[in-house]
């Protein structure tokens, strides 16, 4: 009997969670993962308010860079955001469930542009973000990647 | 004898600041505060990391976007904020000192325009911010603000 | 014989263009126009190139700017640009044809948050652009409006 | 008698500005060139305006835009704007004088960020750009340069 195996884009991006202190102190789910996609989950606490009662917007952003990560890295090479914008139509509050979905809309050989919509529980769009990414060579590796010829 | 009295900014900072659990996590420290001006400090601990074992960007911004919030509501009346760009220059590691420093740039009737520098210990630059606010007619309160004439 | 009348989005649209040197300039062309959606053309000129002899940057954002106000503006109330984004993926070459697709995605009460893709002749994106306008309650005003009550 | 020799810089982007069609229909200015910065003027004209009456904010992006590509080029290899962010304070009328002022802030290997403030004739922003540039290894060359070795 042949088990269930992950595609390697989910791996890698639960290896990523599995390093990321911050989304897992935020509480980040990951929901989807695929090259050039992810979904992510948060719940708001009392913890991440800022002195205005409400969700900080860095909690927002925090969400939607994650999605950013796990959406330009899980087709295998690291990527690193350069340059990253955000907008908030609505506040946020503590209870509330977020979403976020990360797409790659194009890639060049150096580079990958990105959008992030992150919604509430309600399906009201709490974050308009948009990355762009610098592409690295380097390949990610994971525990259980194959030993290469030369090992 | 007359005892020091922090300025009005200065209070009403420690005062979002005493209510933001989120800035309190980061421990974020209030270095300077006054009407469209405000600079914070931030030191990068272990539980701040992304998946590359690098600051997550969310830290960083979370540091410019708590500046932006104090920049610009010191002067006494909510601003929140609208839309957010960084650019993520250089790397961050575990034990840098961040250091924003919010300038509220233009000011019209119903928006703020910040600028927001985050440098770490070595003077780099390592996140280029922009924020636009829109700043409401709410008047801030303050627990230790004089009674109005119908209190 | 009744005649084809235009719905009040398209005839706005056509007024604004009309009337909007600059895009005339650029031989922008209306391809579509309804509340919330325009779709924009324009074929790069050797007068819009910039000194590397590709199309200066300024030529897409005006497209795509042009678009968002559009886009935003054929409800019948005037918005007006506040914060926008763009990001240049790949060059564009004088003959080029770009078409802008801009679709508002959420508004609020005072706020509009737009996004325009900018595409070549090869459905290649050329540019990825976001847009944020400020909603004023001023009413649009066209030449063929009726009457109304108190004129 | 030894003639007065403009500095390369200065010579580099009168070249370039020679070359860019579109910055001269906009009929821009050079103020000021020089490694990592620029500053360029213009004069808003009545075919600069949108369907407002007022200037087209692409025309404000485009200026802001030229002064990125002289300050990040200046320097004497090839850079490239990839993301661009501007917000506008204010309207801009015909016949205001523009002033667009760039300073490359920070600069790695690859990129190069730049802060661009456009002024009216009194001194009011009307526009906060910043521009992230990719910078390529690629040589600018000059009709005066000097004949290399194995020329």
């Amino acid at each position: 009997m042949t088990p269930t195996v992950a595609s390697r884009p989910v791996r890698l991006v639960a290896h990523l969670m599995e390093h990321d202190a911050f989304s897992r102190w935020l509480g980040i789910e990951v929901l989807a993962a695929a090259e050039g996609l992810s979904r992510l989950r948060l719940t708001v606490r009392p913890d991440m308010v800022n002195g205005f009662g409400i969700a900080h917007g860095g909690v927002l952003f925090s969400l939607a860079d994650s999605a950013l990560a796990f959406c330009t890295n899980a087709a295998g090479t690291l990527s690193v955001a350069l340059d990253c914008t955000i907008s908030f139509p609505v506040a946020v509050q503590v209870g509330d469930v977020l979403t976020a979905e990360a797409i790659e809309e194009s890639t060049t050989r150096r580079m990958g542009f990105c959008r992030v919509t992150v919604t509430n529980q309600h399906d009201v769009v709490v974050g308009h973000f948009r990355g762009t990414v610098y592409r690295t060579t380097r390949a990610h590796a994971l525990p259980d990647d194959a030993p290469t010829a030369d090992t």
